[in-house]
């Protein structure tokens, strides 16, 4: 009795759970389509040439199954139409510089395994019937042996992977298929018609419907790593001062923070940088770009830029361990501490948009000039303060964000010598300067202050002679470089 | 006579570099060949497997030839052995699990994608002799267009990038070949099988010959990363403290420093072990690793590790920029710091050991305490040191690393978390204690100075009560946690 009505409980239990499964089957299934329109929606919202892209593959296939469904073609080219349909599948990738790497390593490396192959197949055939197959087979091992073995090698990999793989896999085809099939030649010129037919309708759907240019992706995730940057720096300032001003006061107000994680995605792009290098190789001039853009020197600013972003993860960790400053101490070193920030992201911010809009990139160096003569001013700063009232221990938080932002400065020089370089091998255009900014600031400095306030286009100096500062012994010291945003200036 | 002389200098100018040319070629091709020889055998002996791979792929091959040149196997299959030939050659991969991957995909993929296109061919028959290709090219489109979109979601691309590439390709050859082909279903077949078995050859000498674990590469890369970045700490100390004593000396010796380069390979690490986690999701249980081990964990400690990185390549700058840190600032904080880089380096050591040997990691446990007690010791150090006569630039450097030391240890912490995690979750065998380090240590550290010294395996736990340092009124700052290297002790 017992046993039984435990096995009623239990059948009981069981359909309850099916039931109320059932039940709730209608709700998560409506939930979890409205997830999947969703993710689809914002997939093709963050770029739309994701959209295009997915059309354009199959605008390509539909044009090719033309080979077999129109009579006239399906005559000339046979059951091979299949080896078109085959080649745009495997070959249409989402950048135009993709695909053409993918299209010419297919192409070269059939023609050079397919007449590799027929002359290995005619050799074979010299040494008999039983040796036929020997031949082959010892010929296929080598070859497929040492071409994998070459995939290994760095170069050829990033350059000729497809191309090798490719040329295993016609080697071996045609060599092995040659033992049984008599019109080996028929065979592969109609493979090598049909792949040259689907690699053309890939190259030309791809340069001509809505191309997308791995080049100038590049040079626009390079750019934009650099704004990246800027942003953070832009916003460290009030930030790490604010945080220790808010938690004296208590009146922290949250504001949108997200400008402080954009530069996390500059510590991961490195591979992202080598794929788009190596894709724009292959890409014929488009828009700015000539043929033989100098793409690998994107990659040494982008190497520097890395560097730049391991710094400011070393400062964000200032920020997070929010170790409060002493007042005597920030209210020395806030002001340089600002106008390094301030004036570094100025600095990379003027790189970024003489990348995007490859013009001279000199309306940066008065920023880094700017920047430098803070870390001057920083270094002045620590020198004079006077620091018998407090221990060490209070003033290491404020000594890390003074040595790593002055890293950072050193990090954006390097950066703006790379994006010089890539301005006279890319021949950016000059901008006309009303003032030669460099020229004039060095001559001015030692009389007096020199504000360079350079807002990316416009291009002028402010200068300013400042008699009130004027009084310590040293005129090096005197060399005061204000802020650019004059409110917050705190006595020295 | 002066226009033909000059044409006569000009071609014997011409055949003079033509001359030197063919002389120098003899050298030049010989230096070539000796270079490309180099590599290829530098290639080799950094990864012995590299060249059991290639053989594998050429006996896989060569094996799957036999379809074509054995006359039954040839009578069975027919022209369509072809496919596993193709199989083979794009299957086959590096590790198990690439190949797995790959191999699951493609015989899944060819088998919906299949069944699709013969369903998609008996739709199309129905609507007339006119209609059908209208009708197939629509379903082309569309299912290639939809499938090309799914390949961008990053999950998707992680794992079935290649299954939908796959599916793209089979769906289209059997709608399209089916309109001329008349028996659809045999050709399907035929194609279906001949993967199943290139799919097996590979499957097969990929586990049985000489397997290369996608996992057990994660787990050894995970490991090495953890020791790369303890080798760097425990060459720090000396390495920057000599610095600064050598500079004043003047004897600078010249050592191998390539210990101090290897962390950065972990700066970059991520897509490698993105890669592995990602294929060995699909190898089955190897060696010490169960089928569902948790390589998720991995990625985990990845990016802990690679935190701890960044904040060492800031630490490397401080070597860099070689600022030299005044000797009264110096002694106070250079035991501490040689302890806590020490410290945390043995840390590292014995988590790395841990992984690899796959055992409890809580021997790191007792390092990670005395790195903390050292952060301690520095904390008291700075505090109670003088300032007096220095001035703040002086001790920006010290106070710089100083800083960034104490977030190495909050890395450290982290990375052993979860390291603990994993080990849990792995179930990691129990090491038997025959001392508590943390219980013991922590019992006795109010009484005097504890040193626990702990080398990979032995366990035990070294206490000296040391009556010369009490002599400070606060017990707390007796706490003296001696360097293990005790013939570096510096007077506080």
């Amino acid at each position: 009795m017992e046993m039984e009505s435990a096995t009623q409980q239990k059948e009981s239990g069981i359909f309850a759970s099916a039931w109320g499964w059932l039940r709730v089957f209608p709700c998560s299934l409506k939930a979890k389509v409205t997830n999947i329109t969703k993710s689809i929606k914002k997939l093709g919202q963050d770029d739309p040439r994701r959209v295009t892209h997915s059309l354009k593959v199959g605008l390509a296939l539909t044009l090719v199954s033309l080979l077999y469904y129109a009579r006239p073609l399906y005559d000339s080219f046979g059951v091979s139409g299949m080896w078109a349909v085959l080649t745009v599948v495997v070959v249409f990738e989402f950048t135009v510089g993709a695909t053409l790497s993918k299209g010419l390593n297919r192409g070269f490396a059939t023609l050079i395994a397919g007449a590799l192959g027929v002359g290995a197949q005619h050799t074979a055939i010299l040494c008999g019937d039983k040796g036929e197959p020997i031949v082959l087979g010892i010929l296929v091992f080598i070859l497929a042996a040492a071409s994998t073995f070459t995939r290994f090698f760095p170069r050829m990999k990033a350059r000729y992977d497809y191309g090798i793989l490719i040329f295993i896999l016609t080697f071996s085809m045609v060599a092995v298929s040659g033992y049984r099939v008599d019109e080996l030649l028929v065979l592969a010129h109609q493979r090598l018609s049909t792949i040259l037919v689907g690699g053309a309708a890939c190259t030309v759907i791809s340069i001509f419907v809505c191309p997308v240019w791995a080049g100038e992706d590049l040079h626009k995730l390079i750019a934009s790593n650099l704004e990246n940057l800027a942003c953070y720096l832009e916003g460290f300032g009030d930030e790490y001062f604010q945080v220790n001003k808010s938690e004296e006061g208590g009146d922290v107000t949250k504001k949108d923070k997200s400008f402080l994680q954009k530069y996390k995605s500059v510590l991961n792009s490195k591979t992202q940088e080598d794929n788009l290098a190596n894709f724009a190789r292959w890409e014929p001039g488009h828009g700015k770009f000539r043929l033989r853009h100098p793409w690998q020197q994107y990659l040494k600013i982008g190497a520097f830029a890395r560097q730049c972003a391991y710094q400011i993860e070393a400062l964000n960790g200032c920020i997070d361990s929010r170790i409060q400053v002493p007042q005597e101490i920030q209210s020395k070193i806030q002001e340089s501490c600002e106008n390094i920030s301030s004036e570094s992201s100025k600095a990379l911010k003027a790189l970024a948009s003489s990348i995007k809009k490859m013009t001279d990139p000199s309306p940066a160096n008065s920023h880094i000039e700017a920047s430098k003569k803070a870390v001057k001013d920083l270094e002045n700063a620590l020198k004079e303060a006077s620091l018998n009232t407090l221990d060490l221990q209070a003033i290491v938080p404020a000594a890390t964000v003074a040595s790593t932002l002055m890293e950072i400065v050193k990090c954006i020089e390097k950066i703006s010598g790379s994006v010089t370089d890539l301005s006279n091998l890319a021949h950016f255009k000059e901008v006309e300067h009303n003032v030669s900014p460099e020229g004039k600031a060095s001559h001015l400095l030692h009389r007096g202050s020199v504000n360079p306030v350079l807002d990316g286009d416009s291009n002028h100096v402010v200068i300013t002679i400042d008699e009130e500062t004027v009084d310590s012994p040293e005129t090096e010291k005197n060399q005061n470089l204000k802020a650019p945003n004059p409110g917050k200036r705190v006595p020295v």
